[in-house]
């Protein structure tokens, strides 16, 4: 697998990657393929990714981007002219951004159980050309960690300048530095933990459960005849739900009432009636929110990578936070947002207390920010003036070694 | 209407009422109908209601409990001597409890829109014999104390000694000394709000989405032969659910992390098994709460009440909190706590403000307690030590006037 070559257009804007495509790599080919931490063994795997910019000849300006549970390879530019929306992190990726493209060669790929190209639930079961379902091996982050690592490696990258995400995205980050403690130079997580708290079981049980007794669900059998059209078959209903109800736990109260507070939908004047269900701008929001997801995601991969999140625990893994991470010798950055109160700002100073304990090079802010759990995704100009220095240090300091 | 006896039967414990029964008295009978908020109308409306303790010659020894959510009249006792269970506030009522029986004559109403024995969707339309469904009009906060104001005065009680209530029957006292300014003595606000959050009523929209998209729902018509058979019949997964993300918000996410963690329901391995739903100890309780619940609660009322609930706020009824609150002379009591994420701190401190600013006499107290929203009906000793004081005071003070 060759590295990819950075897309010259830049039509869409300066600061723009530009027009980029996702590739697909096929990794863990037979015999040798994938174990996975249930013991299930799994190949081959098609990983679909992202790059951009290019990588040096020292092969040692990579950037690895992880993405979070509903998220894609697609993080910066457009997929063509015409497309409405930019990758989902356009703002901190592209020439002169924090992941400055002209500099770094910048990666994110799909995660394994996934449904945007990675190999996943959705996809045909090579033995016998139907979707997997839940027949689907169980996955953990470690298993995700596993595939990209493997993707790196068949960049002919065998060290990370950095690798970086938030939320599920964090917690790889987490795992691949505890996993691999020489392949990447900078650790950044984000609004992450090492583990998740058990109220965050708890709302992953209720989503799942909302997909589970949908009965369209089938026990994840749901798939027509072209599995990639999910918004069309399958539990509509129980995966908007379940989207609903997660996306409640991204905003923080304050964002919500700043945003929505009890403002009507339509008019001034309540309804009085109870077959109006969204009302409320909020109602409306969200079923809105969830309508729009279940055009683009898989349940059965909702499923699996909610279950990933709950069984990801680092300290359990490992023996302790500081057997995990204390054998790195990346520089890491750690933020959490007031805000959030999916993965509290507690969980963090756990990670930073392990990492000073093991004299681990470590720069962490709790920051201010309105919008929740998903603050790493939208306070971009907080987060490029983190991320931009330390990955200058980092490189300058690779070089010199 | 006649006022009721005291239980004489205290076999169960010293500190019971003891053996106590529900009594249903029939009000607005047509043509003196009542005029709901919406502008519908409903008559006869049924009321079930319990009362313990006895009514004095004056009648000024009355204090009305409103209940929350879920709720129901039956706080105190038991209904057998084999019940298992008491009432929901049995730990606040009683002989020598806060709401002292031997002193005061303490009423628990079923709300309108309910379904344990007041008129609501699950009972059938005296028009067609068939069970209201959806049909049934449009109720509110203010409705739900209209109804409760009209037992009172039918109990031959023009004013009570105190009203009680927290989470949604803290609106509705609330909402009592808004409406009836003179009607109390003392009005005690529990974990409760002038209006509900954006994200409450967010949390509510969920909840009653995944009712009305349960096939079984049927548009509120899935009412069998015996419309009290909840459990039987009707959208079971989809209630389950609404419960399940209800009762998350509940509770604080410190007692959800000390009471199960990341705590496994089976022994000390993950299963690594998709299958498993509830492989954690939450997710089981969860699971459990949802399955009790349908058995003793109609979908139907889930939506009615909910939607009062998301409908209520004083300062947009009576143009301020300030006009809401500042004509009536009854003393306050309004606690709020810590760990509540459903009905905040700061919402009470609106309230307090507000009493403040019209000069109402009020006791203001913001409580420790892992509990979350749940504090009011568990942390007992607490509101005891508050309660018991201003119950004496305030009847010391009506009698004296």
């Amino acid at each position: 697998m060759a590295s990819q070559i950075a897309p010259t257009d830049r039509s869409v804007d300066d600061k723009s990657v530009g027009i980029v495509q996702t590739k697909l790599a096929q990794l863990f080919e037979p015999p040798s393929v994938l174990v996975l931490e249930s013991g299930g063994r799994l190949g081959p795997i098609n990983v679909a990714y992202e790059a951009y910019g290019e990588l040096n000849p020292e092969k040692d300006n990579a950037i690895f981007v992880c993405h979070a549970l509903t998220g894609d390879a697609h993080v910066a530019g457009k997929h063509s002219i015409d497309s409405r929306k930019s990758g989902w992190w356009d703002g901190l990726v592209g020439p002169g951004k924090a992941l400055d493209t002209t500099k770094y060669f910048v990666i994110c790929a799909n995660v394994l159980g996934g449904c945007q190209g990675t190999t996943g639930p959705s996809c045909p079961d090579p033995a016998t050309g139907q979707p997997h379902g839940l027949r689907f091996p169980f996955i953990t982050v470690g298993d995700i960690v596993e595939v990209h690592t493997a993707l790196v490696r068949s960049l002919g990258i065998d060290k990370l300048l950095a690798v970086i995400g938030g939320s599920l995205g964090g917690m790889q980050v987490l795992d691949w530095v505890a996993r691999y403690p020489d392949i990447t130079g900078a650790a950044i997580c984000l609004a992450s933990a090492a583990k998740l708290s058990a109220q965050g079981i708890a709302f992953n049980a209720v989503g799942r459960r909302a997909i589970t007794t949908d009965p369209q669900f089938q026990n994840g059998d749901y798939y027509g005849s072209d599995p990639s059209k999910y918004g069309d078959v399958g539990p509509r209903a129980g995966l908007a739900l379940a989207r609903m109800v997660a996306h409640i736990t991204y905003l923080s109260e304050a964002s919500i009432e700043r945003k929505f507070g009890r403002d009507l939908q339509h008019g001034d004047h309540l309804a009085y009636d109870l077959q109006s269900e969204t009302e409320f701008k909020i109602e409306s929001y969200l079923h809105y929110q969830g309508k729009r997801f279940i055009e683009r995601f898989d349940a059965n991969s909702y499923l699996y990578l909610t279950r990933a999140m709950d069984y990801f625990d680092l300290a359990q893994r490992y023996g302790s936070l500081q057997e995990a991470l204390g054998r790195t010798d990346a520089r890491f950055l750690i933020t959490s947002y007031h805000t959030d109160w999916l993965f509290p700002c507690s969980q963090s100073r756990e990670l930073v207390s392990a990492l000073l304990q093991t004299h681990r090079h470590v720069t962490y802010l709790e920051l201010d920010s309105v919008f929740g759990h998903d603050s790493f995704l939208l306070e971009i100009k907080q987060l490029e003036e983190l991320v931009t220095p330390l990955l200058r240090e980092t490189y300058r300091r690779c070089r010199q070694s």
